[in-house]
């Protein structure tokens, strides 16, 4: 807190299940971090008045401890109009339309930036972390999903309508396992965190694995005994430890992975991939193979660097406070 | 030739076989239009020393007429690094890290951009073409290969190599078709236009239609009696005619495409996909189908206006004299 004016800015990255927030300063170092539920249970309406009320709280903590807080940044996940400051979409949370920038310009008097988790994590990266030497950066965040920011000269690509970077929907497996957003082979329905744990299960148990079967219906097969549920990183670790089932599923998913990635890099032409998210913590079984299937895939194309996430998961809370900074810059 | 000062620029847009060169004024009107031979079976020395007398010729004819060259653009196919001005590797030229601006500079003594002919095209279309309305925008070419051009706010991405935007080469077709490029089932091997009817000659024959067995081996099978060989846009007239044949294939093709279109929309988010190139000549037969094929495949992304190119074989020449001006305004 030495810094001479003690300006921070306000950063709150909103999950489905919760919210990381922190005052953050000008030059990026973390001042005060806290943790909130979502609470997304209770609607889109309730977690937004408990996004105004943590970031008014915040504000209040900054100001007692003598800081002045100058912006607002947030982050959220699904379609995000950015220009706009509107969340438009998300399965998660429930937002529809969303003017949460106004919103929160209106409560706090602050200036304020809406952003995109995943953009926001991969802008954070790109700046500050894993891809901080290079000019074009695709960061990958694969946990119950796969989604990806394409970042170049340290900003993120949004699309004409805040949906761009959707590497977890790309057609790789052409009539292969449903996914979640109702079409059959995207890379996230094969290589996701969950993918990969629900396929194991599955085949354990003698079924397909498919999105719709197992995922999202829930419990609704009621208290017929089902095969032992096991995580992507226990599916990695079997595999590294040789298991038949577990090397299949695995290879299955660093496979489509490749084949994810390879199109990645054909279009955006990079030149660094950061892995980040749940599955991306399986370190060299998952980056060793990763990368051999990934150079056998690219032809005329330069092989990018493949690396791990160095932020964890800060770096849309960090991302939040850089879009903060920006727009009192461009303001 | 009646704007005041008579200005213009010199641009090339170098093809395998053709050079398409003009003299254009700064608001993008052509004052002169003149074509050459590549002759890319002299070697890439040789094209280079017949880009540079065709440039230099050009200045002499603006002279000549009392106009004013100012700049010179230049756009070549395969990968250009547009920042070093540097041809780094072309297929059908020959190019191998070719420093084509600064040789041109040298010679002519004008400032010289080098681009790339694909996203020269994009760029052209999305400032003067059928993307003049949107601010993101997706030019795909379909032609021989298929190439791609993401252009944003009236400018092409590049790539941290001058490889971006290779739609022709993502995986479409998991153990499907050679490509030319080594891989298997790239979109490219199934929907662009020599593709379209190497597989309807192959099938035709009974034979597969792979690339390496039809197409660059070129005609090493001798005097063999082969079967008629067909074009793409005699294959979609026997399709709309009924034929099965025809029909099996170009609804293959329509669905590889739409497939490869449905990835560029989820990765790019763009408001207007044009399509150029010989294909997309097809109109409705292509267009009616392809439209339909896109919509089943987008679940959670907005439609993009698909649209045919409007400024036809003269995008790429335009696109040129776009990175001749841009960079006369940076510098």
């Amino acid at each position: 807190m030495s810094e001479r004016d003690g300006r921070v800015v306000v950063a709150l990255d909103v999950g489905g299940t919760g919210m990381k927030c922190a005052l953050i300063r000008p030059d990026g170092a973390v001042v005060h971090a806290e943790r909130h539920l979502t609470g997304a249970d209770r609607g889109a309406e309730a977690v937004v008045d408990t996004i105004l009320a943590v970031a008014d709280g915040l504000v209040s903590t900054a100001r007692t401890a003598g800081l002045t807080p100058t912006a607002l940044g947030i982050v959220v996940p699904g379609i995000v109009d950015q220009t706009r400051g509107v969340a438009v979409w998300s399965a998660n949370i429930g937002f529809r339309n969303v003017p949460l920038r106004d919103l929160a310009t209106d409560r706090l008097g602050l200036p304020t930036a809406l952003g995109h988790d995943v953009r926001a994590g991969g802008l954070a990266e790109a700046r500050l972390g894993a891809g901080r030497d290079a000019g074009h950066v695709l960061f990958v965040a694969i946990g119950t999903g796969i989604a990806a920011a394409h970042v170049v000269a340290g900003a993120a690509a949004t699309g004409a309508h805040g949906a761009a970077g959707e590497l977890g929907h790309i057609l790789v497996r052409p009539g292969g396992p449903r996914c979640g957003c109702g079409r059959s082979g995207c890379l996230e329905a094969i290589a996701s965190a969950s993918a990969v744990a629900r396929r194991y299960t599955a085949l354990a148990a003698g079924t397909t694995g498919d999105a719709d079967t197992t995922s999202d219906g829930g419990s609704a097969a009621g208290p017929t005994p089902g095969p032992t549920v096991v995580t992507a990183a226990e599916v990695a670790d079997r595999a590294a430890a040789g298991e038949e089932l577990a090397t299949r599923v695995w290879r299955e998913a660093v496979e489509a992975l490749a084949d994810g990635l390879a199109t990645g890099q054909a279009l955006y032409d990079v030149q660094t991939i950061v892995l980040g998210g749940g599955l991306a913590q399986a370190g060299p079984g998952l980056f060793d193979p990763l990368r051999t299937a990934l150079r056998e895939r690219l032809t005329f194309h330069r092989e990018p660097r493949l690396v791990p996430a160095a932020l964890g998961d800060e770096a849309g809370c960090l991302g939040a406070a850089l879009l903060a900074l920006d727009q009192l810059e461009d303001s």
